[in-house]
């Protein structure tokens, strides 16, 4: 690592210091003159059709300043052009319990709650429908009138010929897998500040990407995106869950045009559960043939997606769900139909994972029980069958770096080392699972590039501020890009100060999704900070007369030298010496477009990153046979994320996702009773806590990307996607119980137990 | 005109809606979580030392969370490296009554104040110098120990031979001229908002210039430049006395180090009086040679500035001056002698015309004296040594575009016209008197170079936005950055969104001074626009195979054509193309400096700016010889700013100065009793209100150019400069008496009268 001297140093975040003084301003903290408090009238009821709105009482009561309802919008819906289905406010219909109907804006929350008390709406219920079953059954009443039988969206593509690989198969079985809702549970509710002057319209949001906020709020509201500065304020965690607009977003804009004055929404912890994205929960069946010397030759897959009320990011994680099918293991023949259903419930959209973690959870479970099956290891099975650099898959996904086996051999190397390491409470058993995954560094999915810019200026006492239009949603990303910047200028980290996220004034960038902000925002850094040298070494080379070619910066010093003389100053120096001679104050930026390619609509064919991430990990778990528990003793990742770019950032990532799959594997789940969410907080919906967090072990692949910046790829979310089927295949190894649905239960422990005991009876 | 769509039209100001809809944010509106008031407490004396300072009261006042002292500063001064003498708070010593003591942090702003009381200070009196005559008096106690005698700054340069000027002339006088301190008046008083995480310090003020406000801070409080961020809301005025970091500012920064909470200070009217910077009041003796024909041969002028307590921009308001004998007329050979005297009073600073508006009294007042004397049309004998285009000044100064003759000559054509257009009133003595001036756009004077630097980044809608370091203060500078980007680049002005004075987001700029933002950085913008449309010509270029140079933008479309096809699209789908094709978002970017060079310290030598400003105005004044009062009918002011880029901000820069050199001219003078401000109000403290505005007629010459933003030259300043010698010239003409010293109250005219009337009789 001596070749960097601030790449790959464990650097503390440059957010840190403002997040723990209390300096960092989150939306909520934000206050204007003459700010109004804005709330949002909530649908009772899971589906009915609205007959009238009496906003009339709500109007008249004091320190109102505003109802709106969707008669005061444009009527325009949310969401990607070919699935958008969801207005800002309610109109004629409602669809789940929490389905925005009105917004009123007042002088306090006192009085704006009061309003909303005052709302009549006339409905006229209608059947609900709360499952897959129930809205894809014969004669269901359409939950949107323009998708009878409520299938919003049918992924259906293929490579090679899965009948023929199934001929060809000497072994095939069937499974299927259900996962659950998983609520983003950001720390950070949503929360919106909007400010109108009559022609340009300001908006304070913890979204995920101002740029597409503002596309989509500038759609939704009729104002050119030019009339709009989207400004990101620091975001209190994202995880998916602020990829889009909201409603929050979009009352306190309209809230904000009709009374010309500053509104501010806050979502509250029930809203956030009940009204905020959450992770779709699927039923995934997967048929898959195997040669007898292991080779995986054929696999199908039929994905049912329950969306909720509208369709969000729904076809979107299904299609990425049947492509992440292709990308993990080399698989001639593959077919995949991905299902979008309509039910009356809170809505489906994009969680950390993204469709992958739900698809590898049942993959992955899969693959540990065809190597049961079939006498193999899981690890040699895994490595019989794994995508290597230099592969193109079957989907067309194009394979550069890969670690991929030296995760898999690592794993198997930590498990030995660790094999007695953790005390094991009395009368359990102990089980080991492993799991594997892939993901993206990056998605050319939205817009025909995959591209961020940067612009780097400079200060005279050599200092330079960085300006991209990510966000920093509390993943590291501002510290990632003064990294990158840093070394590549050739300066000390403290010199590179990070602004982000502020349309008005920061680069067009598509934002923190598809773990794409290291590979693509850092690399357009990198390139920037090329340019700021480029421009500076021009300068001294015309004012020195030496080469420009021999100009350098290392620690903060530029240095050149040729037969002409040598050229020797601090950057800060230099910086000022250009500055007084010319008057120039040098300003780099460039834009950075990832090498990928679309993934076709139709087909799912393409290669939609410039590189992916692989990541192995082990489960090692504890089962009390008695109380149906399980503990999560010890999770070993060896990842390959190209170079680690800040061990304490990739840390935290790991700690984050790892303990949010184990969530999912073992304690969240969204429970629904009639439409209505009986769990929507944080003491009744069980977020892993402290108690729960396992050892984690961290190993890295030894993988330097060839197209990253310094070798880095996206290491973010893939974390999160195998330990669900680790601590599934983990159960089984101790128990001998497969658990097919999460999350893992102790109820379904116990009753798995008495399964076993049962066929055991009966054989 | 037609030649131009955005450019010379009477185009809104960008930043109306935001001023008129209450959405602007001035520093006084901000609130941040936990902040705390801050306060601070003055001296009561004009002159004393300070023996001891006893603050354990106020810190124990409840809500109190800071109360700092001179002792908790680095012990740096304020100000330019040479002339640096004022501390941020008191140290050992007060100077004027109104001197920073201490300050104090506190959760309320009754804490605050009450917290102000309990602070003890054991003052030592010692004798105040109330004027120039008693701080320049043998024996006189010295204000700043180091400067014994009081006199801080003597400017002693000259050009030519003047003792052979004298020796050749055929008619010399001698006349001696007084001016009065002056208020800015700004209506928004000084504020600042300030916040620390422990490293990093962010501070929002009212400053005209961030850059430099930066600067200066950082020194004061020992924190690097990269580490202070500096961001200007909206300002409501700001005429030089917001050219400085004041005590407002470096309160709220250390006080915000200190509690590690925001803190906002914001000066009351009454601190707005007697706190803030005023214009100096001068003593100015002009001795003047003329020949026969009217040429003037030489001139020898001693000029006695009253500092106040401080030296703040004394020097260079002096320096200017100087400079400024030389500037508007051909005078060979000129003496200039100008000192600084320290007393102690409230101390002048930089305020709009900036020395040249005193030193303009004097001269343009002895230029109408001795045209009477000699028997010369004023007009006439300004023609005959008026400097012309393609001269060089004595004191270096390169006259690029000139238009003084026309404006000399306009304002005698239009004085033709008017003048039986005004009722005057019964009784009144009418007259009319002219006054000229010139004023440079930019000033080479600070840093070594003049520069700005502007970032043009576009939007896929088509809109750019433009980020600059200027400080838009009221003068209309946004729009002028919207309006020559938005030419350059072929769009509508409402796509271009500018954002200007943020140190962390915009680029470098030294600010608002010295008329220099419509030149300097408006070139910069041109630059930076041109910058935008060669990469964009040059994408296309590229995928079109159309050859680079025949690309253009005109109404917003974007078009080429040669024979290898031809390209038609509107600049959205232009930038669009681009980002679809290559992910790339264009950013241009420029610095301009300007072509001046820096005037030498010693010799006043050199040419600081890169073109200059040239005004000739006439008022039309009547006298009620009963009353002594003076009423302006009308006037008229034909001015020479090169190409009119926006024809209402020009007049609203005209009306706003003209009127507040009216202001100085009649009716504004700081009172003094004892060093206690006696008119510390806008009830007593009399700026000329809508009643006293007069019929402003403005004509313009046909100047462009070569070097200003199509055409143009600096124009805010200028204006102001002219009016109260052209007043007092038209109190001559109107009733025969010789005001020379400001303001012309009644008293001096009925003194005046009497006067006459007895030398009349007498004769």
């Amino acid at each position: 690592m001596d070749e960097f001297s601030v790449v790959g140093k464990a650097v503390p975040r440059v957010d840190s210091r403002d997040k723990v003084t209390g300096v960092a301003i989150f939306t909520a903290d934000i206050e204007l003159p003459g700010m109004l408090i804005g709330k949002i009238l909530r649908s009772p009821l899971p589906h009915a059709k609205i007959r009238d709105i009496d906003v009339s009482g709500a109007r008249d009561c004091p320190g109102v300043l505003s109802v709106v309802t969707g008669r005061d919008t444009l009527g325009q819906k949310y969401g990607r052009v070919s699935s958008a289905d969801e207005y800002g406010l309610a109109v004629d219909k409602v669809r789940y319990i929490g389905d925005e109907v009105a917004a009123v804006a007042a002088v306090s929350e006192e009085a704006a709650e009061k309003a909303l008390e005052l709302i009549e709406v006339d409905y006229e219920e209608q059947e609900a429908l709360p499952d897959i079953g129930a809205a894809t059954k014969e004669g269901a009443p359409a939950i949107h009138c323009d998708v009878p039988g409520n299938i919003s969206y049918v992924a259906d593509f293929g490579w090679g010929d899965v009948d023929a690989g199934f001929e060809e198969a000497e072994y095939i079985r069937e499974d299927s897998f259900w996962t659950q809702a998983q609520i983003h549970a950001s720390l950070e509710p949503h929360a919106a500040v909007a400010r109108y002057n009559g022609s340009e319209l300001t908006v304070w949001s913890c979204t995920q990407g101002p740029y597409h906020f503002r596309r989509d709020l500038a759609k939704l509201l009729g104002i050119a995106e030019g009339n709009i500065r989207v400004i990101k304020p620091t975001v209190g965690g994202g995880f998916g869950g602020k990829r889009e607009v909201l409603s929050s977003d979009f009352c306190a804009a309209l809230l904000a045009i009709k009374t010309r004055r500053p509104v501010k929404i806050v979502y509250s912890r029930y809203e956030e559960f009940i009204a905020s994205r959450q992770r779709h929960p699927m039923k995934i069946t997967l048929k898959t043939g195997v040669n007898n010397n292991g080779t995986v030759v054929a696999k199908e897959c039929t994905l049912y997606a329950d969306g909720g009320a509208y369709n969000s990011r729904g076809p979107g994680v299904i299609q990425y769900a049947g492509t992440s099918l292709a990308s993990l293991y080399r698989i001639p023949n593959i077919r995949f139909k991905g299902l979008h259903v309509y039910t009356n419930k809170p809505v489906g959209g994009a969680m950390r994972g993204y469709g992958s973690l739900q698809l590898r959870f049942a993959d992955e479970s899969q693959m540990d029980i065809i190597a049961n099956d079939l006498g193999l290891d899981p690890i040699n099975f895994r490595l019989l069958n794994a995508v290597k650099e230099g592969d193109e898959t079957a989907s067309g996904r194009v394979i550069t770096s890969c670690g991929f086996e030296e995760c898999l051999k690592g794993v198997a190397r930590a498990i030995g080392r660790v094999s007695e390491a953790d005390t094991v409470s009395a009368g359990c058993r102990v089980g080991i699972g492993i799991a594997a995954n892939d993901y993206v560094s990056g998605l050319r999915s939205i817009e025909p590039y995959d591209s961020s810019t940067v612009i780097i200026k400079t200060n005279r006492d050599g200092s330079v501020d960085l300006l991209s239009g990510t966000a920093e949603i509390g993943q590291g990303s501002d510290t990632m890009l003064a990294q990158v910047a840093a070394e590549e200028l050739g300066i000390a980290l403290e010199n590179v100060k990070v602004y982000t996220g502020d349309t008005r004034v920061t680069p067009p960038d598509l934002g923190s999704y598809a773990s794409r902000v290291t590979f693509v925002a850092g690399n357009a850094a990198v390139l920037a900070a090329r340019d700021v040298k480029r421009q500076l070494f021009e300068e001294l080379s015309s004012m020195t007369g030496i080469s420009e070619g021999t100009f350098e910066v290392r620690g903060g010093e530029v240095r050149a030298g040729n037969a002409n003389g040598s050229y020797r100053a601090s950057f800060a120096e230099a910086v000022q010496t250009v500055l007084d001679d010319s008057g120039q104050s040098i300003v780099g930026h460039a834009s950075y477009d990832a090498s990928s390619e679309r993934v076709d609509y139709e087909t799912g064919s393409g290669n939609p990153a410039p590189s992916y991430s692989y990541g192995v990990q082990a489960a090692k778990v504890e089962v009390d046979p008695d109380m149906g528990t399980v503990r999560v003793l010890r999770v070993i990742a060896v990842t390959d994320c190209g170079r680690v770019l800040n061990p304490i950032c990739v840390e935290g990532q790991a700690q984050g996702s790892i303990v949010c799959g184990m969530g999912m594997a073992l304690y969240e789940d969204r429970l629904l009773k009639g439409g209505r969410t009986m769990n929507a907080s944080f003491l009744d919906y069980m977020v892993p806590t402290a108690l729960e967090v396992p050892e984690i072990m961290l190993e890295f692949a030894d993988t330097i990307d060839p197209e990253g910046p310094f070798g880095a790829k996206g290491v973010s979310e893939g974390f999160q996607v195998p330990i669900a089927p680790a601590i599934a295949n983990a159960v089984y190894d101790a128990i001998g119980v497969r658990i097919k649905e999460l999350p893992i239960t102790p109820e379904k422990i116990i009753n798995g137990l008495a399964e076993c005991e049962k066929e055991a009876r009966r054989d």
